[in-house]
């Protein structure tokens, strides 16, 4: 490709309002245009790096026998209905009406659409396992979209759904799909880890995520340092405390005036105490309408997801509003508190086994001290429900857990029969009995694929793709082209030559200022750059630099060639 | 591709509610399956044909320098208001709205995306010309979804759009891609003409059709025998009468009665007279709201098209309502004519050469005859307003026109600066002045283009693909593979030998009767069988089968991958 000929598209400036690199390095080297919030067009640079990124997903499902075909955008609310999920979905789902009033949705996921073909197209056990995949165009209507591809609304993944006899021969598939993820993001260059998962809407009884780790991830993910232990941070056990609760210290309950405290740490502040002293007590929504008391020791953080999945509270987690606390409590938010609490008191095990605390009087402006449990608040449950912090011993070996962000490129699910089940895919089994399959599903955000390799690799020149990625291989910047008969003619013969290799190349013949070229084609991140100048040509001499390491060499102008090949990385 | 673990989905029955051969045929053989109306899942075998076809299109059009991009399929209302098509476009267009109440479109076509991004991203006459496109998802909602593929709602489009300095440039990539048109229909094996057409929705000044030739098609096309002159009947010129008209016969115009007579064909025989002597009288309405009257010679049809191009009449061309004909005219449709219509008066040319005609009376029931243009009829207009017919001679050489049925699977259109100039895409010319870019756009229904091939090429049995469209290009049929290990050995090595040589090759080892398994591999239309059983390796032979001549042979075992490879026709 000459860049003559050619929709580069590169920005000089960073865009404003790009919060993080990725996007604002997709959006520099001419990768995508937004045309409406949270909805991009990929120009040529950045569907060149989509198809490299689709090839890799389609090598490495196909090769564990999973089968391509193509499922419509649009589909019927009624699919949506049979399964539960029109109602359930929530206003990510976007709904519409055809001419007719006929009501569809645009499809954020598949799963209804495929288990309404498996369950006609599927007559006998013979036909199972079997593994479908689809790369395609979803739509989810984020409430704020935000960092370019990474969470955009509309997108490209690849979703596959696998049927099943029974649960073995899913387990089976699952293994071989996270085997295919691994490949597939060793391949691509990625360093990654796959965590223990949530199911969230998709539902389902097993996960792991693929995180792609980086600083600008949303994800949140926990190692130990002593196992192959990873989860998300939704999914991490906190370890139980390994000490036993204070005894009370005899002293009454007093209210403490805390005027405009709202958090714990200025109610601890004004208490003169730490905030691990303090209790934190929020309040969520039961399913039955009620309101539930949560309650954390202070300097620990809520996991909604753990919440979430206890018995009779709301999931997803639904936390009160602030009129309807005031209605309950006749407090503010800042100062709730257990203590003469009507309803239902759910604590974490690190709260349960503090003394002596104070907490929110459930009077606005004030607080409680000397607060004992079983003393001062008879009925509680102990869960688990805080997040995990860096340094907690980890519950499964004797390391400790380490944080670090991760971008989600990837989900592997056990559904079991959740959507079969609704809908009616069944087989019979060998007694002749119709049974629901067994279903797995398994997604890669292919667009989100390529931010995140974005936010891995990249310096301040611009992006540094694994080139597996990268959009050309090779590029050929000409200095002086229109004053050099000599320069002109070997870069157009380099070029050549390496179109007829077969080798990628973009050849940038703007007969640009040098550094406007050099700056747009490392921006660009492509991995070998042949420079040809007078200069080294009266050496018989072409410059080579590679992108990632910015080394810069002489070599004869004959060996070019080969010399690049060499350098090739995959 | 083992067919125990693929979804082969091929049906015995013909479904009832399919119309059209391909349309019967993509059921029966697995390759789509319809999620609502208009809206179809393709199957494996379906999408492996698309991704031949997606192929082939790729190549030629990178070859003429095209490049590819990716637009999105929710668009925002306000790009459609600026050229404004979001009022015109009618009801195909499917308009929706997202969470915060945004107004968007499900992209048809993307003329304004396209347009959106050439007016930032183009910013030097230097970078012109530019041809980008998309192999993308589209929807119109049509108010009648039909014939499957051939006219589904959402459908896989390749839509190319250029921009350039002058209209040289853009004629210039015009012809290039009809050349690359040809090239990629000539390629797929298609029979096919490129026609003169009309600009339709799109707009612009010029365009050529590619259709299809299949008797299914719902698009009439018209070739002269003496020279390449081919065009849509929308836009082929009828020749001018050759004759001069008669003079009147002085006999008094008379009312008779032709009650319950609707048609011109009932009002001829009613009149004893020959349908060409009676005037076929149609209302339309006019732009200031007004009806036209409309006037043919009784055995010619209408050219909406051509009707629509003349000044004041509705475009597209609109009827008027049987309320409102009653209304104008005190008569019902199958009893209009022109003596005494107050308004204007628009006549076919062959028309105007009537003498001596019959006509409706503007009264239910009733007919007039002996009726003569200038006598009774003073004010009219003459026009060329009707469709040609098989056997009229060529307007534009000495040849006779022919008709044939044709399924428009591509055009090319000369937009021009309607978008450009509309949305405010421009450049500066030579003289520093900015100027609306030429635009040209070149659409291909990848999707249609196989229910199209299909109609082309089947034969009673199934679908005949040819060969660069087959979902495989060769099928192994293995009989008794669980009553003699040598036919599974054999059966088995050879489809490895075939994998290893890169050929596709679908291994139908279901082991199901033969004449099931011969049927369904003659139904999906796989070019090549190898049948591999017992009897005839019993003499070291292995039977071959031709798909589209039915011929079989038999060929010694070692030799039959060089045999089959031999008859690859591509």
């Amino acid at each position: 490709m000459r860049t003559s000929n050619y929709l580069l598209s590169t920005l000089k400036e960073n865009p404003v309002d790009a919060a993080v690199v990725s996007h604002r390095l997709m959006l520099r080297a001419g990768l995508i245009r937004q045309i409406a919030s949270g909805i991009y067009a990929i120009l040529p640079t950045g569907f060149r790096v989509l198809q490299k990124v689709e090839q890799i997903v389609r090598e490495e499902l196909n090769k564990k026998g999973a089968i391509e075909l193509n499922m419509p955008v649009v589909q019927p609310a009624d699919l949506w209905r049979e399964s539960g999920r029109y109602e359930k979905y929530g206003p990510e789902l976007c709904r519409l009406k055809d001419r007719k009033d006929n009501e569809f949705v645009l499809g954020p996921t598949h799963e209804e659409v495929i288990t309404a073909i498996a369950r006609k197209e599927i007559k006998s056990a013979r036909q199972l396992p079997i593994n479908l995949y689809q790369i395609q165009t979803k739509f989810r209507d984020e409430i704020r979209p935000r960092f370019g591809m990474m969470r955009g609304r509309e997108f490209v993944m690849k979703d596959a759904y696998s049927f099943h006899m029974d649960k073995a021969s899913l387990k089976k598939t699952y293994d071989d799909m996270y085997d295919a993820y691994s490949r597939i993001f060793t391949r691509l260059g990625l360093e990654f880890r796959a965590v223990e998962a949530d199911t969230g809407a998709i539902g389902g009884n097993h996960s792991h995520e693929f995180q792609v780790l980086a600083d600008a991830g949303e994800d949140t993910i926990v190692f130990s340092d002593k196992s192959n232990y990873a989860a998300n941070i939704e999914m991490a056990k906190a370890p139980a405390p390994d000490y036993e609760r204070a005894q009370p210290n005899g002293k009454a309950i007093e209210k403490i005036a805390t005027p405009n405290c709202v958090s714990v740490d200025e109610a601890a502040a004004a208490l003169n105490l730490d905030s691990n002293q303090v209790l934190k007590s929020l309040l969520v929504k039961a399913t039955d309408g009620s309101l539930v008391m949560i309650c954390l020791q202070g300097n620990y953080e809520l996991n909604e997801v753990k919440a979430s999945k206890i018995e009779g509270i709301s999931s997803p987690l639904e936390f009160a509003s602030l009129d309807e606390i005031k209605e309950y409590t006749q407090a503010t938010a800042g100062s709730l508190g257990p203590v003469g609490f009507k309803g239902r008191i759910i604590i974490d095990q690190s709260a349960d086994k503090m003394a002596n605390f104070a907490c929110g009087a459930n009077e606005t402006g004030y607080h409680l001290i000397n607060v004992n449990w079983d003393v001062d608040v008879k009925n509680y449950e102990v869960y688990d429900l805080r997040n995990v912090v860096e340094g907690d011993k980890s519950p499964y070996d004797d390391g400790i857990l380490h944080l670090r962000k991760g971008i989600e490129v990837g989900q592997v699910f056990m559904l079991g029969t959740k959507y079969s089940q609704a809908m009616g895919c069944c087989v019979q089994d060998e007694n002749g009995k119709l049974v629901p399959m067994e279903m797995g599903c398994y997604g890669i955000g292919v667009t989100r694929v390529i931010a995140a390799a974005i936010e891995q690799h990249h310096d301040d020149k611009g992006i540094v793709w694994p080139e597996p990625m990268a959009p050309f291989k090779v590029a050929i910047v000409a200095i002086g082209m229109n004053k050099s008969s000599e320069v002109k003619e070997v870069a157009n013969k380099l070029y050549n030559e390496l179109l007829e290799r077969n080798i990628e190349v973009l050849f940038d013949d703007r007969d640009e200022r040098p550094g406007v070229m050099f700056a747009d084609m490392e921006l660009i991140g492509i991995p070998h750059t042949i420079v040809v100048g007078q200069k080294s040509l009266d050496q018989g001499m072409l410059e080579y630099k590679h992108r990632r390491t910015q080394s810069k060499e002489l070599v004869a102008k004959d060996n070019i060639i080969d010399f690049v090949i060499s350098k090739f990385e995959n």
